[in-house]
């Protein structure tokens, strides 16, 4: 009924566009998947495409390490777990808040770390699961005005890494995606002129599920989306 | 019958391993494939996949015009173009022929840059076409006693990327896989002990379809395939 | 006596190792010098040498705002700024404790960006200044069971690459030092038959003086520094 | 009289510009320059500060090893090697003329490849020496419109870091210059209203001579040139 060799997800950070996509496609390949994020009301469009919708803050340790367990309570321990959440605040370094940055940073990494190694914790014994970890081209460049971003990005493209490194050869396929461009949306469709020109969360999933899909002696650790038109 | 958006290949440098692979599944999915390589013979097992060979030396530019022309004439321009073909010397580098890394960048570099050029000349007027040039971790990394391959396959990455820069917003996908590991063949199975701990060409191949099937509002320029247990 | 081109300097998460070199450089060169690091009493060498030392947590943002204040009544606003203080912690993902890792990061990254912002109020509107950030291995190779390390480095150079497209172009140099070996110290000395196989602090800071000394029409926002026998 | 621990040197693919910088503080620190270029004409003004002028085609293996030995004959074996010469094509792929393409990766990456074994067939018996390779962004990006250039510096970046890892440990420094931006000449002076936003060839040379002057506890391979108001 499908190829894809893990029983059931779990997507953090969710929100209607690439988790949304993400959510469809594994529940068509009657996949069982728990959604989880600040807002759970953004999550209604999921739930109806038959995710359970649970809330986190994923800067917090404690509510990712209970965000594990009551997903394992329901689905059971999660073999995909995907990490999308990011935290950003932009303008010139010396006008930011500093506990705004630390917010994002938080957000975008140390969120992904506690989701990592909850995961892990799962996983290792198990012997097998996927872990992607959405990134940004922020992850790889650290534009001028984005300095938290930047940062955030920067170190959970370590993570990645580190990860990475580590758990594979315990049977583990961590990815780290760099979406580089905007993600299509309903107030944010294509101009009309540049068909294409952002990013279709459709396509995105697509991408995710092909890593998923992949066999273990010919794994990606990176990857990067962007549109055809995109400048890079 | 099959969702690759292509009618049609051509594989440069072709053979047993990653290039009968993808032979083997583009053949599967109805398309018609012409490989290609300097000792037709060994494209005997391709040939009976239903593949059409003809030979080329890749590194002469006269050799791969003639081998588009042949191939239109045979199959229609090829809308799917892969350049497998790479060389290679090793020694310590006040040790080396020169003429032999001179062959070595001819083969690895150049080569790719007249597979490139022809497929263009065909691809940019039809708006559509896929080109993948087949890398090596030593187009990201420079090993020492290894200055010829290091310097060919950091060469095919550099044209990967400026192709993919030029050639991408003319509707033409180009990518770079970075294939890092030994490839799985009948002469070099995987030790007992250490299960897919080389690359499999099959899950190699199937990494060259997801690429190929990838939606253009989401396309990815590089990608990397490692077995699990593979240091990196 | 001096073609530094700047005034004086402060030196956060000093120690004895490449901030003591720096120290003595800086001061043989006629630049005052405030060093700043948690435990103040490990800065006895550097005071001898001529330094004022003050007491800072680099993870607190208020400590860090306090620190410039007081460095500024002192010496002066900071033309140099150079941050060298890391949070490390080690051990499988599993494993670690969240709230160290955390505070790894928090040394790490988050304290540079609180340096920078603080340097950056000031050199800002100077048109003028030097930031100079010392990072790690670790920060372009997140290595397996050191992922808090991976993070904080990768974050430091996301915020380093960040800063200096933000800040070079309103006369401020920023640099991004990736140290690679070890540092050699009294309790570390170099093994007798591999000479110069760890890095001398002074050889190091030399190299941050050559950053410093850099005309604007000319200048690195990053360099690495290795031992000649090191594996990279 | 001199802090640079290298006897003399030799310029390959010199010009007016770095190489006549480098030419002018090596001379003035005492040490015999030979400078080497295809239009020994165009030497005259580095004559003029003190050099010997040889030809040279560099994409030529015979005539770099014949250079090497007339450069022996006038000043010994040279314990300074730096190749500067580097050759374009632009234009889009499917109009570029093969044998210019193959005439300008030769002289970025095969003259380079030439001259660091000529040099190493010199420097590894002495166990001392320094290599130092001029590239461009074009050698970490790969433009659009500009793919020989991109292959060639490519190259030249992969020999460099492979010449790096192979013979750093046998005491001879090689470095790679990113040079990233555009170096004033007398034709191409800066614009009045943005000083310095050209490369000063006096202050990239500096950073040739702070690499030669670096101890080997702590080399640097790679390091990037740009002005402060360059984007990046």
């Amino acid at each position: 009924m499908t190829d894809i060799p893990y029983r059931n997800g779990l997507i953090i950070g969710a929100g209607p566009g690439i988790s949304g996509s993400l959510t469809r496609l594994l529940r068509a390949a009657g996949i069982p998947v728990v959604v989880a994020a600040r807002q759970v009301d953004r999550l209604a469009p999921l739930v109806e495409a038959g995710a359970v919708a649970l809330p986190v803050d994923a800067s917090d340790a404690g509510q990712v390490e209970r965000l594990f367990a009551e997903t394992e309570a329901r689905i059971g321990a999660p073999e995909i777990v995907i990490y999308n959440a990011s935290g950003r605040v932009r303008g010139p370094i010396a006008e930011l808040d500093p506990a705004e940055v630390e917010r994002a940073v938080a957000v975008s990494a140390l969120g992904a770390f506690y989701t990592v190694q909850q995961a892990a914790k799962r996983m290792v014994p198990a012997g097998k699961g996927a872990i992607l970890l959405t990134g940004a081209t922020a992850g790889v460049k650290g534009f001028a005005l984005s300095a938290p971003f930047a940062m955030g990005k920067f170190a959970l493209r370590g993570l990645a890494q580190s990860a990475a490194r580590e758990l594979s050869p315990q049977g583990i396929h961590v990815a780290h995606v760099v979406v580089d461009g905007g993600v299509r949306a309903a107030h944010r469709p294509d101009p009309a002129d540049r068909p294409d020109s952002t990013l279709d969360p459709d396509a995105v999933a697509q991408c995710y599920l092909d890593l998923l899909r992949q066999h273990r002696s010919a794994w990606s650790w990176e990857i990067e989306v962007r549109p055809w038109v995109e400048k890079f």
